[in-house]
C-alpha cells in the first residue's frame, strides 16, 4: 500500500467523532460498574482469536478504563500468541498493546487523566516518581518490583471475565484486542488531540522504539553511518530517524530482499542480504561498505548472532551498536573482549529508551510540526471483525503496521 | 612504603639537573650519530633481564632520541616478558613503557620538539592528524595501519643492535628499560617540567588509565555507586578518580584481601573477595550492597569472567562498564542479552579514553593543581642495576609501581 495513501484510513477522523460516540452509547451510566464489551481473546497458542463478550470491571485505585479507537499488531503480540511454554503463556488472554484510546472512567486516586481525554496506553511503565523515572538517565521504571505481564501491574489481578465467569488475562498491561481496556496510570499517556488516531497508534510502541534508539539511546549525529539489523518497524523508524539526523549513509541488512525497496521510503540508503554475503561476513562487507566500520549499529530482531555481528560491523574507537531486540532463543551473547577494548560500545535498550509520560508527547510534536515523518509505516487496515487478518499480513512478512478499527 | 615517604625518591629533583648532566656527559656531539648506552636486555622469555652496552641508532625522520630519566614496571611489560609464542614474542628485545626523559635529538622533520625538553614517552599513538585522533569521540589512532610492537611503528625496522650487531627489537614503540631510546612524535607527549619527575612516569601509562577511564569514558559523578574489579594500580586510579569527583561508594573486587587497606588509602570504601563469597555470586552480593548495582563498574584484570561479572553488577537502567583488561587468555565474553536490554551499557577502553598530547599534560595539570593526588602509587624504588627486583616486587603482589632510576 501506498505510503501516500492516507485518505483510505480513519486517521483524519479526530478525536470529537469518538467522544461524541462514546457519550452517545451512553459510557457515563457505566462509572464504577462493569461494563460488558467485545474483545478478541486468545483462547489457545497459535490459534485464531475469538470475538466474544467479556465484562471488565471497573478501574481500581490509580487506573483507569478506556476505549480503545484503533489498536495495531506487532510482533510481540505474535511472540505471545505462539508462546505455549513457560509462566508467560496465559490464556485466555486479551493480547495488544499498541493503541490509542479515549479515557471512559477513573480509579481513586487519579488526578492525571480526565474523561474524554485521548490516550495512548504503553507497555512500559513511567510511574514518575522511582529513582529511575526521575532521573534522565533511565526509563526503566523501578517501581513495582515484580513484573507481571498477564495481570495488571499494582495488585497482580485481572479486570476480565468471560461471560462463564473464568478469568480473561492481560497482556503486557494494555490487552488493547479490546473495545475496552482498564490501564494503570503508569502505563497511560496523554496526547496531542491534534495527531491523526493512527499515528497516536505507531506511537504508542515500535515507531517510537526506533526514533528513541537513533535520537536518545545512539544520538546519531549528521554525516554518520549507520547500520540497521532487521528491517521491520522498529529498524525502519531507526532509518527514519537517522536520516532525519543527517546520516550519511544508512545500511539495512535483512534476509528479505523486497525490504530493500520498501526502507529506501524510510531513508535506507544501502542494504546486505547476510545469505548472499559468500565468503565474506556481514561485518567484512558492512567494514567495507563503511570504511572501517558504521558509526552506528542497530539491533531490532533479537538474534544474539545478530548482536555479535553489529559490534564487529561497528568502527574501531568510537562504533556503538544499540541492542533493541528482545532475544528469541535465550542465547547468550558472545563478544570477543578485544573488539570491544579498541572503543567500541554496546548499549542495551528497552523501548528505544523512551520515557513514555514526556517522550510520546514530544514525538507527536515532532510529527504535527513536520520534523518527523510517520509515513509508510501503516500498510494494512482492517475492522475489529478482521483481526485475524492482521496476523495472516505480518506473519506473511508483507506487512510493517496492520491498523485495527474498533469500528465503535 | 608509606604514601608519605616521597623523600625517599628523587621526584623532587627536577630536570635541569638532568639537562645539566646531559649536556655534561655530551649528548651533543653525538646528534645524528649512533650512541652506546646501557640497555636491559631480554633475551629469553621469563628469564633476568641482563644489561648490556647496545648501540642506539640516531633518529630517523619523525622520530625523536630521548635520554631515559626515570621508568616504571607495569604488567604489560611482565605479560611480554612471559610470552615464549606468537608473533609478539620477539628475543631480543627491550622492554619499558612507562618512562618520562629529556630529548636528545630529532630526526628530520620533527618541529614539536627541542633538545632537552622534559618528555613522556607513551605506548599509545596520537597523530593528532586521522579521523579518530581529530574527534573528540576517540582516542584509537589509526595512523598506522599495520600495529608492529616489538619494531619502530613508521618503517617497521628497529634502532637497537647489540654488541654483536644482532637486532634487538622493541617494545610498544618505546623501550625504557635503556638509557636513551628512539621513539616516534606519535608515541611522545611535552610534559610540564614542574612537575616531579616520578609523577610524569606514572601518568605515561596504568595511572592515566584508571584516571581516564573514570572521567574520560565513564564520566563518574558525585554520589554515584562504582564497583572495581581488580585493585592494581589501574584499579587503584580509578579509585582516586572517583573519589575525586565524589562517589559515594567505591567497591574493591580482588583475591587478594591486603588489597582492601592498601585500597582505602586511594578511595576504596568497602570489599569484596570473589573467592569468599560462598553460595552468592560477585554480582549477587554487590547488587546487595548497592541496591540493585553499581552505577559505574570497571574491570581492570583482563578475564573475560569478570567482565561478565561487572556487566551482571551494574545497574539496571544506567549501568555502565568499562572493560580496561586486555583478556589474558583469548576466551570471548559471554553476555545475558536480556541484562543489556535493561539499559545496561558496556564501554571498551584502551588506555582510558586518554589522547596523550592532550590529555597527559591536562592530568600534570590536575596533579599541580593539588586535583588528582598521585600518592601511593610508587611502593618501591631500584636503581637500573637492579632492575630484576622490580620483577619480583610486582610478581610477589607487594608492589604497585617500582620505579627505576637509570642513574645518569
Amino acid at each position: 500500500m501506498d505510503s501516500n495513501s492516507h485518505h483510505l484510513y480513519f486517521g483524519h477522523i479526530h478525536l470529537s467523532s469518538f467522544v461524541a460516540m462514546a457519550s452517545r452509547s451512553g459510557a457515563d451510566v457505566n462509572i464504577g460498574k462493569p461494563i460488558r464489551c467485545k474483545a478478541a481473546i486468545c483462547r489457545k497458542a497459535g490459534e485464531p482469536l475469538v470475538i466474544e463478550e467479556v465484562e471488565l470491571e471497573p478501574p481500581k485505585a490509580w487506573e483507569v478504563r478506556i476505549k480503545i479507537l484503533c489498536t495495531a499488531l506487532c510482533h510481540s503480540d505474535v511472540t505471545y500468541w505462539k508462546m505455549n511454554l513457560g509462566p508467560a503463556a496465559k490464556f485466555p488472554r486479551i493480547l495488544g498493546h499498541e493503541a490509542v484510546g479515549v479515557v471512559e472512567s477513573m480509579g481513586e486516586h487519579v488526578e492525571e487523566f480526565k474523561e474524554g481525554e485521548l490516550v495512548v496506553p504503553v507497555f512500559f511503565r513511567d510511574c514518575g516518581e522511582c529513582r529511575s523515572c526521575k532521573s534522565p538517565k533511565s526509563n526503566v521504571c523501578s517501581k513495582f518490583g515484580n513484573e507481571t505481564i498477564h495481570n495488571m501491574p499494582r495488585d497482580g489481578t485481572s479486570r476480565f471475565r468471560d461471560m462463564k465467569g473464568e478469568t480473561v488475562y492481560h497482556l503486557l498491561s494494555v490487552s488493547s484486542f479490546s473495545e475496552y481496556t482498564v490501564v494503570d496510570v503508569t502505563h497511560l499517556v496523554k496526547i496531542n488531540p491534534q495527531i491523526p488516531l493512527h499515528m497516536a497508534c505507531l506511537l504508542s510502541c515500535g515507531v517510537s522504539t526506533g526514533v528513541g534508539a537513533a535520537w536518545k539511546v545512539a544520538d546519531v549525529e549528521e554525516g554518520s553511518t549507520v547500520t540497521i539489523f532487521g528491517l521491520g518497524t522498529v529498524g525502519l523508524a531507526v532509518a527514519v530517524a537517522a536520516k532525519q539526523r543527517g546520516a550519511s549513509k544508512i545500511i539495512g541488512v535483512d534476509i528479505n530482499n523486497e525490504k530493500f525497496e520498501i526502507g529506501k521510503k524510510f531513508g535506507i540508503t544501502d542494504f546486505v542480504n547476510p545469505s548472499t554475503c559468500k565468503e565474506k561476513s556481514v561485518s567484512e562487507v558492512i567494514k567495507e561498505m563503511t570504511k572501517g566500520g558504521a558509526d552506528y549499529c542497530f539491533e531490532c530482531i533479537g538474534l544474539a548472532s545478530l548482536m555479535a555481528d553489529a559490534v564487529n560491523s561497528s568502527r574501531d574507537g568510537w562504533g556503538k551498536t544499540v541492542i533493541l531486540g528482545v532475544e528469541m532463543h535465550g542465547s547468550p551473547l558472545t563478544l570477543n573482549p578485544y573488539q570491544i577494548l579498541r572503543g567500541r560500545t554496546i548499549i542495551g535498550s528497552l523501548f528505544g529508551g523512551i520515557k513514555p509520560k514526556s517522550d510520546i508527547p514530544f514525538l507527536a510534536k515532532k510529527y504535527l510540526d513536520k520534523e518527523l515523518s510517520l509515513d509508510g509505516f501503516i500498510s494494512h487496515e482492517v475492522g475489529f471483525e478482521d483481526i485475524n487478518k492482521a496476523f495472516d499480513y505480518l506473519l506473511g512478512g508483507k506487512s510493517l503496521r496492520c491498523i485495527i478499527r474498533m469500528d465503535h
